[in-house]
């Protein structure tokens, strides 16, 4: 292909591209984009999204993960600025941990900058976050930015066009092709193809639904459904999504106005993101709609829409303090239709059957994607979805981002089908450093060894394995602790030994198997006379041999904890 | 219906259905039918299924959970047989803790009783359980029970017609209805058609895929995408299903015979089922194609086919560890096929994906239903096999078994579209108690207060609230523990407190906030001089003030324990 051939080559530089977050996985995205005009020396970073993940199941206690920013630790000052894709927490929520570091200017879409500010200000942090414009082009030292407005699940999404002396990148975050999306504003494929005729280096490309064939439905296919399920309820109209869908909440209000209903907006992030995406004109509706939650039990519930938080049956959510009986304002009641207009995420599909159990018990009807179509659509492409924008932009490299390696591997096998070669795909894992050189060859140099940056309430990256593996020794079966008090000088065992134990057994039915465990510690202290005592030594001892005692009596392995006290 | 109508019915007594698991929820199937001649007094209990059920999430540690008998305990001379439907855990696994104390006959078919057998050696218990043929009639007092052979995920499948002296019941435990099931054995329609002539009077239905429009997919389906995989695969054919899944195993055999592959089991639980199934013919292979797993290196990978556990991604299952590259015999590599013909239980979708893109990393081809079309079907019938079922018996009354509570409800709507009133449609919650007379009327009498029996390690029900609250509270933010050291006699504090926490931070670099928690003690120990000193007292204060300032500084809540010991 002529458009790359470039016998100036040598003299371009490099551009090093680096998936702290977001590569392997969904969630956690995080790019950094590095350009060197000589081989050794950083001339200037440009960084796309700064996104949070979910804990694993096994990360008992956490919060939530961001990505490892030890590499750029010592390049702060090369970094030019931080650009985001769309509002998603995913793409903007670990901004409050790592900006007071990094420290550089962030720039988004109106929306995206004003949700951002909002998740500052949530932190103490008044940071200003610049709006960009769909004609702006914004540079960066080498860099060249433009915005590219993308259909998804969030108004005022974009992807990225990212021009730099090796080549355009096209930085293809979360989108899908919506031809009638709610706010009436299409992808802009016209910009994309544009971009493509002076020639795409690298696609890098949403790939979660690849699995999926077909393209993913229109916003639009909802409203329908909506519609048929308002018109027939004979009681309160309760609708969930999650708080972020903004469409999805105007595609409700809609069909609620249309039905003469009031509105009532329960659960603090729904009604936060109610409140700024109105103020900015992303949302419509008549002020005289809405109802105060405290006026709730005045209305017929006829006449009732309630939009609620709860939709991932998160534990002190509105829903679900609502359907047990907990919610002070509004309870769920036979008659009432609730609606969720969104799919379980993977791991809370248990939690979500019970509320919709407990929901059913209370005599409600309950309209779900298992039993009803169109109640919730993605807002990423599907397999057609990712093929037109592989058509659209016809690059010479494609990565696959934002999905899982099985993902990542299908959307090749797509790839390949449309005629890439292996050669053209990159797949790395996170931490790989693909760089690209100025005869638009690509190779993985190396790879960082990123770490999991835990938050757990205050702490940020303080929770390790040590204390992890704690927790699932403890949540599994318990711990059990042995205070042996002995004399300062003389090292003499003063008194009995204490046993104290939680989440291993009810010690008070347990009198028996408390008795020969103490007879095990005693065992273990009978030590020889005259001796130095090596107390290390000792509670060793203590530990190893309880918990052979109790594996034996008992079958569970509680953490056993064997404490000396001098005094 | 005329043929309801009794007008001896006066004499006839009652029977009292009583669901001790398996309603509004899918497992721990447990059914009490019990018979009075006269109202007050009890004169025979004939019991239904004994299975197993899986602990909730917030379940720490707990490994099943079975039905709570105590409403049983003063009545076990009444009881004159446990019956068994088939031989899943969800049915049959709870014996080995029940059993013992009913000491009651057990009765299936022979691949049920077969199994059951080997459960109950697993746990040294040797009872003999009575094969039941199909022509047989069990008489257990006023009870006589038939077997109807019904088509599930396992061989010799049964449901039951039990008729008393006030009706007949017909309990249809799991089925569908599969034309072409692999054993070539059909659901016998014709006998439930000849029962329902007599007049059912209720029929427990199985409901868990009345969401699920049409018909189940015949087991048979599978064999042609098992075919085309095997057909296609460049290195070893990794098949993986549940164990008990005794049809899918045959059909994995019969496309690795087909293809000239040896085949080799891995796991316990496969290698034991398929040593029992063969040795009762319900497994037909010759035994020249067994491989044992120390010569599965020693064979290329295109001449073999390997049968495994770990279809829910089971943490020490044969397949997880042949992922990890931690298996002795096995491993996974590039052009190997692992088919997943399984679909994730609820709760274990993340596992299973996990194991799935680490196989995919590894380098192999992995086939799932995600991706891949009739790889699995379930056991359970669809809306259309549930509508036939009631088509066959049209029982006087409905009562959906082995479901949540939105799939009962689901089902009676299903039934009421057939026709069906509601006052016909019974949906108790689990330990309610519901009573038929001789005039064929049934009324709701009371609930019992069911028990989650929680079995942990070798501890069956010794595990309740109190400890699963303490393992919550550590799972997520670890334990703190206080050691105060008093002179027994003066009451005097001898030493400085001791702090030990774990999963709460790492202590080594948490300094500050332990010197400043030992002074918030500190202060919680100014006692007043003289006076007589109440320890329960202050170690209440202890904790509370500690909670506050742990809570204030970290944003965690760790369990916190002070412990005074007197020397």
């Amino acid at each position: 292909m002529s458009i790359f051939h470039n016998p100036l080559s040598q003299n371009l530089g490099s551009v090093r591209l680096i998936p702290l977050g977001g590569s392997g996985n969904v969630t956690k995205n995080m790019y950094v984009y590095e350009y060197r005009r000589d081989p050794k020396t950083i001339s200037d970073i440009l960084i796309v999204d700064c996104g949070i993940g979910f804990p694993d199941e096994d990360m008992y206690g956490v919060d939530l993960v961001i990505p490892d920013i030890s590499y750029l630790r010592d390049k702060k000052d090369k970094i030019r600025a931080i650009v985001l894709t769309h509002g998603h927490e995913d793409h903007i929520a670990a901004l409050p941990y790592i900006l007071p570091e990094l420290k550089v200017p962030v720039y988004g879409t109106r929306l995206t900058a004003a949700l951002t500010e909002v998740k500052l200000q949530d932190f103490g942090l008044h940071a200003q976050v610049h709006t960009v414009g769909l004609q702006d082009v914004l540079r960066f030292g080498p860099f060249s930015v433009e915005f590219v407005h993308v259909t998804h699940s969030i108004p005022d999404a974009a992807n990225l066009i990212i021009r730099t002396p090796v080549g355009i990148f096209y930085h293809g975050s979360d989108f899908k092709f919506d031809w009638t999306p709610i706010d009436g504003l299409q992808t802009e494929v016209g910009k994309i193809a544009k971009t493509a005729q002076d020639g795409i280096l690298c696609l890098l490309s949403d790939c979660v639904r690849v699995e999926s064939p077909g393209y993913t439905l229109s916003e639009k296919s909802i409203e329908e459904t909506l519609e048929k399920e308002i018109r027939n309820c004979p009681g309160k109209f309760i609708f969930t999504t999650q708080s972020s869908n903004i469409s999805r909440i105007q595609q409700a209000i809609n069909v609620a106005v249309k039905n003469n209903r009031k509105i009532a907006f329960l659960g603090r992030s729904i009604v936060e993101n109610v409140e700024v995406t109105r103020r900015l004109k992303y949302l419509d509706f008549p002020d005289m709609l809405v109802v105060n939650e405290k006026e709730i039990r005045k209305y017929k519930p006829t006449d009732l829409a309630i939009i609620v938080t709860g939709s991932q049956a998160q534990p002190h959510s509105a829903l679900m303090r609502m359907a047990q009986g907990q919610h002070k304002f509004a309870s769920v009641n036979p008659g009432d239709v609730v609606v969720f207009s969104a799919d379980p995420i993977p791991g809370y599909e248990n939690a979500v059957h019970q509320l919709i159990d407990i929901l059913t018990a209370s005599g409600a009807r309950v309209a779900y994607s298992d039993i009803t179509d169109a109640l919730h659509v993605s807002g990423h492409g599907a397999a057609n979805d990712l093929a037109l924008m592989i058509g659209l932009t016809r690059p010479k490299y494609i990565m696959p981002i934002g999905g899982t390696f099985r993902q990542m591997r299908h959307y090749a096998d797509m790839a390949k089908n449309m005629g890439y070669l292996d050669k053209q795909l990159i797949l790395p894992k996170d931490g790989e450093i693909i760089e690209f050189d100025g005869n638009h060859n690509f190779k993985i140099t190396q790879r960082l060894d990123l770490k999991n940056i835990m938050v757990d309430g205050l702490g940020v990256g303080d929770i390790g394995n040590v204390v992890l593996r704690d927790r699932q020794t403890m949540a599994n079966d318990g711990i059990l602790i042995v205070v042996v008090p002995i004399e300062q000088n003389s090292g003499r065992v003063t008194a009995e030994p204490d046993i104290i134990s939680r989440g291993f057994i009810y010690m008070k039915e347990s009198g028996k198997l408390l008795d020969d465990a103490r007879k095990v510690i005693v065992n273990s202290l009978r030590l020889k006379k005259g001796r130095l005592i090596d107390w290390q030594y000792v509670r060793k001892q203590i530990e190893g041999n309880l918990e052979e005692f109790l594996y034996r009596e008992t079958h569970r392995r509680p953490l056993i904890l064997s404490v000396v006290i001098k005094v």
